[in-house]
């Protein structure tokens, strides 16, 4: 690659995504076009959470792409919080007359793209909500949602996205909160599982919440410029949407109540966080459990006489490797079979970030062996007999998921700071201008916070912010890095994307 | 329910849907919310559909949702064929003051919501092919589509809908036309084989084509009143988006064409088809292949005392058949623990077309017994022992597929009319008013054509339409049934949704 990390993170980014294949830029502003690879990675993430959200006991449906405009304004934070960002549709068909295009058929209220779908659901709420017997409510919808993005970034921030929102309804408070939380924990399952990166977990404070949420629980990830990366929420709502779209039922005693909501999403953001949690200077790397093609086999064909048997000992090899287990799940093996230099897809492998990389060519065949290039050090080329190889394969996948995890933990930890006591030493850290963290920028600080939103203020100008209120807490009062007042609780600062 | 298909076909259409609990109306005019019944029926077409897609060589990307206006003006058939259905996207932000709200951030280019992706796939595809070695390129996006739709029918016409879209280039004429094809039978598969719906397979006439194509292949089923649905489409775009694009490639000899491309697609509509062509008046029948769930459970619980015991029975029968295979996958099983009256459930399900509904109370409980009901016959209670149910389940399922079809397959033949030999008869017989076709409607016909456009305009009072070209032709020629002219042709003839 042309960019390392160190040199220009922002460009490094980009060329990761670009090597890998992964998605390109679309003629319309922030808008992405997600290529097999990134959208193979973007399912494997699906199959994996979907399966979670159905054995939690929810069921999936889909509700419509708009939403009257009049729906948003209905919730005042929700729409304040939205209106920024929203893509209206105002027309419904065009003329054509020669050469000039004329809009027409204007409606009579504007449509909302969704931005997301609390307001429509909550709607379709208020009619399946009759009685107590009817909750709880427990749906989910894969879908796209659309918030008008001034500063895109692939698969970061872009207008357009694809996510997975979860829209719960209940009788009581205590119950959606403990749904707000399951679900929590069932997304850090999954990043810390499948996806192998280390997040913090905790509260949002009261002004980063979802626009009406009552409380928002967030998990956050160390990217490797030292920022942190909101990779996921669950909000617990409260009856603030229930009041607005009058969602009652009528409880035991019948008397007749609002219920109380919760709403959960994660996106292709996901897919950002991944990138830069893992990538390393040769381009993307893919814990096993996420990556569509765990091993890629590539014949190196130079000769025509040889092209048969080149290939038919790969799809000896595939053929041994598909049954194995390793991560619970079949392995995923693909040949490629591209007319392409052997070299060439070599690297195309490795900046996708495949797992292993199997080269086999005649002289290989003829000893029976094949040479792994294990994307954790592709220097060391790691010359096998095929039996041997396939036996040990799922063991190096499963050693890769642990080390890329410890990897991203390792560098989290060395770069979370606990030791700042006082303003001057925490301006001194987020002082720095520095973008990537090893030439010295900033990564985490965790420390006591008073909680008082106007010494937040001082944050500004180094871009700082509160990430989370992390559900470990020290037990014993502190004193506020910001304020010197007396504290009893311990946040994560940290600069965001 | 309350409407039969002999007395109101349309209110009783309606009802089915509701009834199964598979979709409502929303707010926003024309668009529907597919509720978790309707929605799993979705994910098991979309299941065996994308495996097929997959097999075939085909990868899964994602493409904008918008695309500027600009894009669909370049192909002049194409814009005027969506012209008048555009969801049309002006504003950025809305500003609220007080009670109004203001739409701001006007678009330089207006976005038109995809109907349909030619335009912005073309475009990507003009930047990944360079040379004969990139093609083909065979991908895919399952996604939501909008045509502003005027007279919407839930599942049938709505101004939203999801659906696949497939989209390839080639380097021949030759090899896109079969990329047509083949992905026309992958279809032809799905419909015929888990859908259980008799189809006819053809060409459509030149004016009945997407706008923009040179060939358009399509599927017709005919729906219990008699019309004709066009189920699914495939099209051979010729060079025509290839040129509107500059989508080219350097050839072995090192000269530059245009590539030659395809799209093919199938939506929910599928579901539409799926209702009209099996529900009775009791409701939705699914074949088994497509039900979400295929066996449900339904515990009878009169009393406390037993609960624990018939829920550990209904355990029991849910272990037994899970891990059994019918039609070539592992059962469905559910069991209903609602809190409702247990006849209320069986009726639920009845309506909602599970293949089999099993009931167990304590008294079954304690003889060993379950009694079922099959969708087929749910006039016959069968009192089963457990054991001797679990073993013949999957072959009661299968039996139900083979027979859904050939009921449909019967109803089709017996109302396709081969018969009708000028334009007197043809008159006589698509002149009747009737909408359901048992009492007295019409069906399909099938007669020569002389291929003149001109000879259709005596359908339009009739709303007759060509459906198809059949692809399986009588060699020998006769004598077109509406102008007298001598043809080569045989077409359907029919009414159409």
């Amino acid at each position: 690659m042309q960019n390392t990390r160190d040199k220009n993170y922002t460009e490094w980014y980009q060329e990761v995504i670009s090597g890998a294949d992964m998605a390109e830029n679309s003629p319309v502003r922030g808008c992405m076009v997600i290529k097999p690879w990134g959208y193979g990675i973007w399912e494997r993430i699906k199959t994996i959470l979907d399966r979670r959200i159905q054995e939690t006991g929810h069921e999936n449906c889909y509700f419509p792409l708009f939403i009257p405009l009049s729906f948003f304004v209905k919730e005042a934070k929700h729409v304040e919080g939205f209106a920024k960002e929203m893509a209206l549709v105002t027309h419904s068909r065009v003329r054509i007359d020669g050469t000039e295009v004329k809009l027409e058929g204007e409606l009579e209220e504007p449509l909302v793209v969704r931005p997301t779908s609390e307001t429509i659901i909550a709607d379709s709420f208020s009619r399946w909500i009759k009685s107590y017997r009817d909750l709880p409510v427990l749906v989910n919808q894969w879908a796209n949602v659309v918030r008008m993005e001034m500063r895109p970034r692939m698969f970061l921030r872009t207008t357009e996205f694809l996510w997975q929102e979860g829209h719960t309804a209940h009788a009581t408070a205590a119950e959606a909160l403990a749904e707000a939380k399951t679900m929590f924990d069932v997304y850090v399952e999954l990043a810390t599982g499948p996806m192998a990166m280390p997040v913090v977990t905790g509260e949002k404070i009261e002004t980063e919440r979802f626009p009406g949420a009552v409380a928002t629980y967030t998990f956050e990830a160390m990217m490797q410029d030292g920022k942190a990366l909101q990779a996921g929420t669950s909000h617990f709502l409260g009856q603030s949407f229930a009041k607005a779209a009058d969602i009652k039922f009528q409880n035991k005693e019948g008397g007749l109540e609002h219920v109380y909501t919760t709403s959960w999403g994660v996106s292709t953001r996901l897919i950002g966080a991944l990138i830069m949690t893992h990538s390393d200077d040769d381009g993307l790397r893919l814990p096993p459990a996420i990556a569509p093609s765990q091993i890629v086999i590539v014949p190196i064909l130079k000769d025509e006489k040889d092209t048969a048997a080149v290939m038919a000992f790969c799809e000896k090899l595939k053929s041994l490797l598909i049954g194995k287990v390793a991560l619970g799940e079949g392995l995923r093996v693909k040949i490629d079979t591209r007319d392409r230099k052997s070299q060439d897809k070599r690297w195309d492998w490795i900046k996708k970030g495949a797992p292993l990389v199997v080269e086999i060519g005649p002289r290989d065949m003829e000893k029976g062996e094949v040479c792994v290039v294990n994307r954790m050090n592709i220097k060391e080329k790691q010359f096998l007999k095929l039996e041997s190889f396939a036996e040990g394969a799922a063991d190096q996948l499963e050693t890769m998921q642990k080390d890329l995890y410890a990897q991203a933990l390792s560098y989290r930890d060395k770069n979370t700071r606990t030791d700042i006591k006082d303003f001057a030493e925490f301006k001194a850290y987020f002082g720095k201008k520095a973008d990537f963290l090893p030439k010295g920028g900033a990564g985490f600080v965790r420390a006591y916070w008073c909680g008082d939103p106007e010494s937040l203020k001082v944050l500004d100008e180094m871009a700082v912010t509160v990430r989370c209120i992390p559900f470990e807490q020290n037990p014993k009062p502190g004193i506020c890095v910001l304020t010197g007042k007396a504290a009893t609780q311990e946040v994560i600062f940290g600069r965001s994307y």
